[in-house]
């Protein structure tokens, strides 16, 4: 009830957005709503105009929707971003949606970032890490607290094991150096064994390890109450900021302009840097 | 002349060490001159024991050789350290050989990480990595200046792009961490095609981006003039001091006393450690 009364506060056009392939939609779905009811007394209601939180180019063969929710005063959460995005190609549709759970400053405890980049009914580059808030190679208690005991590399091993998965590397070396060591970064490419095979990995596996991802963040980073000592936080926001700064400078503000126009690109980036006060 | 004297003033046992296949021991010996001759007067004469210079255990189907030369004064290095060891194993032998180059505070220029672990005749595990000195999501323009401008990227790339040749990621998630985003750590694995496939991707390409990866460690970081303002240097001998502990902790104690016993083991690790000053 908690879920569905967020949700009926602040009515999401994301969950309607209609471009999706059933089970990457089926997917979001169910990660979002795990979210929003897990979260629900945290979150603030949505303040994203209309014509951002669902947009298209002006030959309407590019659609997005993107909703941000900031974290209620006293919660650690600093913001919820969702977003999903379709695109109509020559070879087909580009679909990519995003999850990113951002904590402030209170805590030290890392974030959430899944994204899910579909170029094709059977392939599906993915990303899914909890992104360390301090040098891992100074501060080995915090590597073991958030990636040692938490078992994220059996989760991490058990896609990277599976047929049709690759490692993949993203170009950018900042995006590189943000993830942390047990990151899932793959490309699921099916080939000629086709949708049926990417409906079965996406509805069985890769579904099973996003579930329990999302539920370590949720338990261990965005729910705790690991408190950080007020003198510590400078350092906190300053790596935060640039780690939102550069993450709109690499990812959005090189891609939306292509998909969407100049014009409608720049609304979305606003008010994406508008929330993330950079 | 330079690297001749340099050699006969401290003649190293390693440069005998007869226990490597051929293609192995020819790269190492290669670039290890080229650090020799390169580095001469930066150097000190080893002042490593001569029972850690060469060892072996009671049953004599492990040997190894240890050199540490450390950095004059005035010099940016702190040291160099190099190791080979071999292992006789019911299966076949194990051939590691390691090239560490540590700078000093005076720097923070990144590291240099060289390690060939030969499982048998034709696979080879490798790691090969300016190691950074700071975090990179912090700072963006060490980033740019060591690992984009540099264009390790592309080397990293050529190697794993190479038929026989999937990236590694090592079982430590602490020595992830310490690693940079263009790290070569791959397994070459050469299986039905045998010695000669390994030999000619040892011969020529992993020879020649080895090479590349040394000399531009060797220009732009240990012969670089760039100076390290003081206050900055105890959170730079922080990590350092991390990075030296923690890889003794993973790699070789972990390690060395399962190839040559407990008691040749100690005074390896010690002899280390002493120059480590951990």
């Amino acid at each position: 009830p908690r879920a569905s009364m967020s949700r009926s506060r602040s009515p999401s056009p994301l969950l309607d957005f209609p471009y999706l392939p059933p089970p990457h939609r089926e997917l979001m779905l169910s990660l979002l709503s795990t979210v929003h009811s897990r979260l629900a007394s945290h979150l603030l209601p949505s303040s994203v105009p209309s014509d951002v939180l669902s947009f298209h180019n002006d030959a309407s063969t590019s659609f997005g929707a993107l909703d941000i929710r900031s974290g209620a005063h006293d919660s650690p959460v600093d913001f919820i971003l969702e977003s999903w995005l379709h695109c109509k190609l020559p070879t087909g549709a580009l679909n990519i949606t995003t999850l990113f759970g951002f904590l402030n400053a209170s805590t030290e405890a890392p974030h959430l970032l899944m994204e899910f980049i579909q170029g094709s009914p059977t392939s599906l580059v993915l990303f899914m890490d909890l992104l360390p808030r301090k040098d891992l190679v100074l501060h080995p208690e915090y590597l073991a607290e958030f990636y040692q005991d938490t078992q994220l590399e059996k989760l991490r091993q058990e896609l990277n094991n599976l047929p049709y998965v690759q490692p993949y590397c993203s170009s950018s070396l900042y995006i590189r150096s943000v993830l942390s060591p047990t990151a899932v970064a793959v490309n699921i490419n099916c080939g000629a064994d086709g949708e049926s095979s990417m409906e079965e990995v996406m509805g069985a596996q890769l579904s099973s390890v996003a579930k329990e991802v999302l539920q370590i963040w949720l338990d261990k980073c965005a729910c705790s109450s690991h408190q950080m000592e007020e003198s510590k936080r400078n350092v906190l926001i300053q790596r935060d900021n640039l780690i939102k700064t550069k993450t709109v400078e690499i990812d959005l503000s090189a891609n939306l302009p292509r998909m969407f126009g100049p014009n409608v690109a720049e609304k979305i980036v606003g008010t994406i840097q508008k929330t993330f006060r950079i």
